[in-house]
C-alpha cells in the first residue's frame, strides 16, 4: 500500500469537509492544497506532534491516537477562540498496518466530523510511530484570544475538571492499571471549541492545559505580567481523584498535564456571565483564583496556608512538553 | 532547556519574516499563530515529514537536516507555483542538544531567508529524530499549477539535472562514500521557487521530483490521463553520473528520488519560451519527452529501443515515499 493509498484511505474515512464558508479548492492528491480563506477574517494556524511513548503510551489503541492527534490541535484553536476549518496530517508508522490505520482514521474522523474540520492534506511515511497535525481556523480580525491580556484583579477560571489524565499517567508509571475514566481522559481529550468561541470578547487571556496548570498559567503570566493566587479547594476534581490525599491530588492537578481544558482569565465584573456561558457550552466552568500584581503563583489551601509543590513542570513521558 | 526556549532559539536564528504583503499578526509564543492572508489570493498549504534513517541518513549534519526539512516543503510550494509566506516546524529530538539545534536552525534560517518565508510557529518534543514542516504560500486565484492539466502532445520537461541524490543513496547502501557533489545534492536540495512562479500560465501540469521521475510523472499522468514517451538520452545528467553504464545511470535517474527538481508539461507551441524561462530563473530546463494518448510510460534509448526498468518506485530508506 502506497503513501497515496494510505492518505486516500484516511481521507475516505474522515470524509468530506463540512462545507460552509471555508472552501477547499484543491485537496488531497496534489503537491499542496489550495484554499479560499474566509474574506475579512484572520487565519489561525497551529501544529503539534504526538510521539508514541512520549505523548501517548505504547498500549494506546489506534482509535485513541487518531482522536488525540487531532484533539490537541483543536484544543489550540479553541484556546485562540478560532472556528476550525482545515487540517493536515503527517503520519509516521513503523509498518503499513491496514487494521491499525483504519482504526486510527476512525478516531480522527469522528472528531473531525463533530468539530466541522476538513482533512486537506497529509503525508504518510515510514519510521517510529508519530503524528504531526497542522490545524487551520478563522477568527474575526482582532478577536483571537491570546496569552497576553490578563490584568491584576482578573479572575482565573478553568473548564471541566483537571487531573484525571495525569492520574492515568501516574498509574501507568507505577505499573498499575488506570481507572477507565482516567484512561479515557488521557486517550480522548475533548477540545473545548464551543467554549473558546463564546470566550471571544469575554476572556482577557486564554490557554489550553497541555503541560499542567502551573506551567500553562505560567505562560499567561509571562505574557501578561503579574502573578496569581490559586485556591486549591476550588480546583475542579474528577470523581476518580476524590479519594486521594490533598497533596497527592493537588500535584496531579497542578503539575500533571494532558487535561486539554481551557484556562482563562476575565475581568471580575464579567463573572456573572460564566454560568450562562457554561450552560450554553455544556461544560463546567470554575473560578479557581485571581490574577495578582506580584509575580509568582501562590497556592493556598482552605485554611489559607501556602502549598509548595514538589515540582512545577509536566514532562508527559519524555523530557519536554508539547505546546 | 524548555520547548519554549528551543522554539525561541529557532526563531532567533531564523530571524524575522521578509515583511511584504503577508502579515503575521501573532507569531510564536501563543497557542497558535494569527495571520492576515493576502486579500484576493488563494492560500496554498503542504506538509512533509523527514524521519532520520528514512529521509536522511543518520550521519547527515544538523545544518543539512534543517535545510532539507524546509526545502522539501518549499519544493511542494514551487510545484504549485506559489509564493512562500509562512512555515511551522515541529521538531522531534532524542535529546535537547544545543549544538545540534543551533546548526539545524542555521540550515533552516539560510534557506528561509533566501526564500522569503517566515517561521510562525512550532513544537519541539522528545522522541526519535524527525522534522515535520508545514508551509503556507499564496497564488492568484485559479493560477496554481496542478498535476491534472497535461494533454496529449504536451512536452515534458525537468529542471536542473536528476540522479545525483539517488547516486548518493546508492553509494551509502553499498557502503561507499558518495562523491561530494552527490552528497550535496542529497543533503541540500534547491527548491525551484523562481521556476514555479514563472511556470504559472505556461505549464499545463507540474510536480516536484521527490519519489523519482517515473513515480512522480506517473502522478501527473494519473491525474491528467494519458501516458508518456521519454527519450532517455535527453535526461539531464549530473557530471558525477556521466561515467556510469547507461542502464545503471537510467535507473538512478528514473527510479531514484530526492531530486526536488520540477517536472512539468506544456503545450508544444510554448516550447519557444523555455530558453528565456531557464535564463530568467538561472536553472537549466530540458525537454525529455512527450505526453501521449496511450496510458503507460514508454522509455526509448537513442536507437529507439525500449528500456524496461527493473523497478519503478523509490523508497528513500524505508517502505514508502514522502509526498
Amino acid at each position: 500500500m502506497s503513501e497515496f493509498d494510505l492518505i486516500r484511505r484516511l481521507q475516505e474515512t474522515v470524509g468530506p469537509g463540512p462545507g460552509g464558508s471555508s472552501t477547499c479548492v484543491l485537496g488531497i492528491g496534489d503537491d499542496a492544497a489550495v484554499l479560499e480563506c474566509d474574506a475579512g477574517r484572520q487565519l489561525v494556524v497551529c501544529t503539534d506532534t504526538l510521539v508514541e511513548g512520549v505523548h501517548f503510551p505504547e498500549d494506546t489503541v489506534a482509535q485513541a491516537v487518531g482522536h488525540k492527534a487531532l484533539a490537541v490541535n483543536l484544543s489550540d484553536l479553541a484556546a485562540m477562540g478560532a472556528d476550525p476549518a482545515w487540517f493536515l496530517m503527517a503520519l509516521t508508522l513503523p509498518a503499513a498496518d491496514q487494521g491499525w490505520l483504519d482504526a486510527f482514521a476512525r478516531g480522527t474522523a469522528e472528531l473531525a466530523t463533530s468539530a466541522g474540520i476538513e482533512l486537506i492534506g497529509g503525508d504518510v511515511t515510514s519510521g517510529p510511530r508519530s503524528v504531526c497535525v497542522t490545524a487551520l481556523g478563522h477568527v474575526e480580525p482582532g478577536t483571537a484570544l491570546t496569552r497576553g491580556g490578563a490584568a491584576s484583579g482578573d479572575l482565573i477560571a478553568v473548564s471541566g475538571h483537571i487531573g484525571a489524565a495525569a492520574a492515568a499517567v501516574q498509574a501507568l508509571r507505577d505499573g498499575r492499571q488506570p481507572t477507565p475514566d482516567d484512561r479515557r481522559a488521557l486517550d480522548y481529550p475533548s477540545p473545548r471549541l464551543a467554549l473558546g468561541r463564546v470566550l471571544r470578547g469575554v476572556a482577557s487571556a486564554c490557554i489550553d492545559l497541555s503541560d499542567g496548570l502551573l506551567a500553562d498559567l505560567g505562560h499567561i503570566l509571562e505574557q501578561s505580567g503579574g502573578g496569581a493566587r490559586i485556591e486549591l479547594a476550588r480546583l475542579p476534581t474528577p470523581p476518580s481523584l476524590a479519594g486521594l490525599a490533598d497533596s497527592e491530588r493537588w500535584m496531579l492537578q497542578l503539575a500533571g498535564g494532558d487535561d486539554y481544558e481551557l484556562c482563562f482569565t476575565l475581568p471580575a465584573e464579567r463573572s456573572t456571565q460564566l454560568e450562562a456561558i457554561a450552560r450554553s457550552c455544556g461544560v463546567a466552568v470554575t473560578v479557581i483564583g485571581t490574577v495578582t500584581a506580584t509575580p509568582g503563583i501562590v497556592l493556598v489551601d482552605e485554611r489559607g496556608e501556602h502549598f509548595k509543590p514538589a515540582h512545577a513542570g509536566y514532562e508527559h513521558f519524555g523530557w519536554t512538553g508539547s505546546g
